[in-house]
């Protein structure tokens, strides 16, 4: 099954209490297709650079079955930079710069080649752009998924209001499923936004885990408790990518599916976060993730009879 | 297999965003006691009140095979007070009255009809105190679980840290372990704590569920996501009282047994938080603890092949 993937591809400055980088490789659609490139083949990436990006970067992606047919290049101008420094719980950063460049004239638009893909991760953007895009779809999607931000409910509030009828999962933070409904009970928020429009919610909880809900369901990831935490960049995206790769190879989008889509998600996230960048998303092999993912179930595996 | 529990009966004057009561009952092991009695009878009390505490709330421990012989009552003294205001979150509070009152002259012993017990549950205590309990325990139980807090990390580290030897498990919320070790990341507080005495560590982190360590295992029971969260007071005694309780029921302090101990205290505590005080823990049935136990199979449960 193919799978669609929309966002950013861009250059981060890193600085966590572990150390510092210059600008490495970065963006939500790049780490998304970092991670789903394990499970499926093509990842049909929709994104804008400029003409500094690395054209090894570029090489590698291809080298993993990742299409770039959909990747704008704009020579004369800067790829997308942001820098940010992580505080010491690492869950909380500051923005120290945000230069928009190549982004500020993103108008993505879906390769005829891309056409009759059956899966969409719309990464996080203007609502309206991300509205574009699925417009643009011939056939609908098996299954559309957007990610979004707290920036656009304060800018865009309309915008994303009309994107959120279109899709069919969301995929949030606490914090942002919160500021998006005003309640602050997670459960009550879910119950707020699927009446907004998409049938499935993910509530991203950083190292508490994630939640899944559907209808009256309701399914709780942990995240698996890491010695360190090296660098939180790109852990959502990348737990994004290996949902929705995984989803896109199985072709199942049931629940229970969905289940173990989060787990894999959940798995690909702890290893990004043990390097700087996407660095371990290129270096892992199908054994390390299997393996990881059996330590996710004898994490919260029980048994027990009713007492 | 029996057990004893040691630690505060008191009044409550508890507010929270959704109401206010005035004086009620509670303390840690009228919380540990109520949840402890719906797996295992006799709970062997170990406590201090005033003359001020209802006679009714003793016979209603009673009745639920409480045993009382060890809790101390000074008839022209007030109980332990304490009052607190939580905040929208619910996982912080403010202290707004702390009266020691009997509390001032704590000094627990165990009666002779208690010695002889398989468990036991140390609740938060001055350290010296939570000393001498065990050492005048003539076998030494299977099991000794005790409760601390930052308090006595700050007044008391060094009485702490000599209990802590005596003891096969600590149980504390994520702020405590970090505090206890001065190590950020849970997974190296639970190493640093592991080599300070206890082989196993329950650390609690309220809506986020808790973790369980031993040696190099660990397992993550997730908590109920719920609606409304009314009132947490008591919510981690009761969590204490599920689990000691569950092991002392079945006897089985294996890995694999605390795994469901933990489970069966995390849907303990899922009843505390629904009402103010200990209602709850005196409505509820087998019935509904089985109820909730099998929504916990279905919140955490997956099943996967490796990808």
């Amino acid at each position: 099954m193919s799978l669609i993937t929309v966002g950013t591809m861009a250059f981060d400055a890193i600085e966590t209490p572990f150390g510092k980088t210059n600008q490495i490789v970065g963006g939500s659609a790049l780490y998304v297709a970092y991670a789903a490139s394990h499970f499926i083949q093509p990842v049909q990436q929709i994104s804008i650079i400029g003409g500094d990006f690395p054209s090894e970067e570029l090489d590698e992606l291809k080298g993993r079955g990742v299409h770039l047919d959909g990747v704008e290049i704009v020579s004369n101008k800067k790829s997308f930079f942001w820098s940010g420094k992580y505080h010491e719980d690492m869950n909380s950063r500051d923005t120290l710069v945000t230069d928009l460049n190549v982004l500020a004239d993103f108008d993505p638009h879906i390769p005829d080649s891309y056409q009759g893909a059956e899966f969409l991760m719309l990464g996080n953007l203007m609502p309206k752009l991300q509205l574009n895009v699925i417009q643009e779809l011939k056939q609908r999607p098996k299954l559309i998924v957007m990610d979004t931000m707290n920036f656009w409910m304060e800018s865009a509030m309309g915008d994303l209001t009309i994107v959120l009828k279109y899709v069919d999962m969301l995929m949030v933070n606490d914090a942002e499923a919160r500021q998006l409904t005003g309640q602050f009970s997670l459960v009550k928020a879910a119950k707020a936004i699927m009446e907004m429009g998409p049938k499935y919610l993910i509530i991203k909880k950083g190292e508490h885990g994630a939640l899944l809900f559907h209808a009256d369901e309701v399914f709780y990831a942990p995240a698996l408790p890491l010695e360190d935490v090296f660098d939180p960049t790109g852990a959502g995206d990348t737990f994004a990518g290996g949902f929705i790769g995984f989803l896109a190879k199985t072709g199942d989008i049931s629940f229970d599916n969905m289940k173990r889509g989060i787990i894999v998600g959940s798995a690909m996230a702890s290893f990004c976060v043990e390097k700087f960048g996407p660095t371990r998303l290129k270096e892992i092999t199908k054994e390390d993730i299997d393996n990881r993912i059996q330590q996710f179930k004898n994490l919260v595996n029980f048994d027990i009879e009713l007492v």
